[in-house]
């Protein structure tokens, strides 16, 4: 999947262009709060295994330059880069599932810490509804197209079980979420103005034992 | 990053090749479930959102054609998928960092159904040291290098803080693991033969919020 740029370029910008904005974001924060006032590419580069041309061609693609001898301006470029990431401004989010996985996210802090809110739970197990997680009642899934529209949701995590999350995902769609992040282990159905991304653990340490394998199959 | 293919030939594997051979694991999975002998290119790129070309491609490319008219045999592909992964075998995971991340992971049940067992825990906080998860006991992180190399640890998970998860991963790799599943919200350093994956659930949340700024910035 590929986006286009801000501005009028017919450009498209990748994930891992994105991922790397994701990472530059986090190190300017960090020189912000260490009061530098400028950072070379290379000091951008440094710790995030990136080389500083790499650094200055994602930069020149959003139209910042650093200046020879000077470098960037970090408060400036960190402003940036959040306004390119839309978060420049907090994001109200929904999280679905509120069981091993779901429960545990709640209190996730670096959610909280770039701005995305976790403001309403859900979940469809009598026992949880109406229970307080962090201070959020979860409510019952049941209602959720209403809910979701009433609380001006933007985002939603889903952590169900993979044979309901289609369903839910549907009713998801239907309140104009046009987010989803989803953690349940199937492939789900959305149309094409909305916007999914798979977390699978499991699958994340397959990849590992193929890369363990293989290198001790190529010895 | 991209691995040399099982056998002689010299082409490389894509993260995303392996990231469909994982998906394609768990379509064959279903199908043998419910006694399917053979299935199409079709069925399998079918809720997956790929083309049966795709397919094809892929599972050639290891060596597995299907015969024209009867499909790919479900038992033998899934098993030959499973060897190219490395999950012909059970995995010994250890997960280092027992809060509220690392304690749901405990129990997240797709490590279990795909062989990755969670048999060791560590934590610093003496009130954590001892204590029962789901049958195992926690053992105190400073006798990390040891404890991994007894229990031969093949794979770690990471969910410990930002602030002091290099110097744990210097412990892991020193213990000679050669995988490591990192949830801190930090770059960190391994040795070339160590693989490193990390997972960072707000950076996908910042993918999202792009995208919906952007499609919204679009109209």
């Amino acid at each position: 999947m590929s986006f286009s740029p801000v501005g009028n370029s017919s450009k498209r910008i990748s994930e891992s262009t994105i991922h790397r904005l994701s990472l530059y974001y986090r190190a300017l924060s960090l020189f912000e709060k260490e009061d530098y006032e400028t950072v070379s590419s290379k000091d951008l580069a440094k710790g995030e295994n990136l080389t500083p041309a790499q650094v200055r061609k994602d930069l020149s693609f959003f139209g910042s330059f650093g200046t020879r001898g000077l470098g960037y301006p970090v408060h400036e470029l960190r402003r940036k880069i959040a306004s390119i990431l839309g978060i420049d401004r907090p994001w109200r989010v929904a999280l679905i599932g509120v069981g091993n996985i779901g429960s545990s996210l709640v209190s996730y802090k670096e959610f909280q810490k770039q701005g995305f809110q976790i403001v309403k739970l859900f979940d469809n197990d009598q026992r949880k509804i109406g229970s307080n997680h962090k201070g959020i009642v979860v409510s019952d899934v049941k209602n959720i197209e209403r809910e979701l529209q009433d609380a001006k949701i933007e985002l939603v995590i889903l952590a169900v079980p993979a044979t309901i999350a289609q369903y839910i995902v549907d009713d998801v769609v239907r309140a104009g979420v046009k987010g989803i992040l989803n953690f349940a282990p199937v492939i789900l159905r959305v149309p094409d103005d909305v916007h999914l991304r798979n977390e699978n653990m499991a699958m994340e340490l397959e990849y590992l034992s193929f890369a363990v394998v293989n290198n001790q199959r190529q010895k």
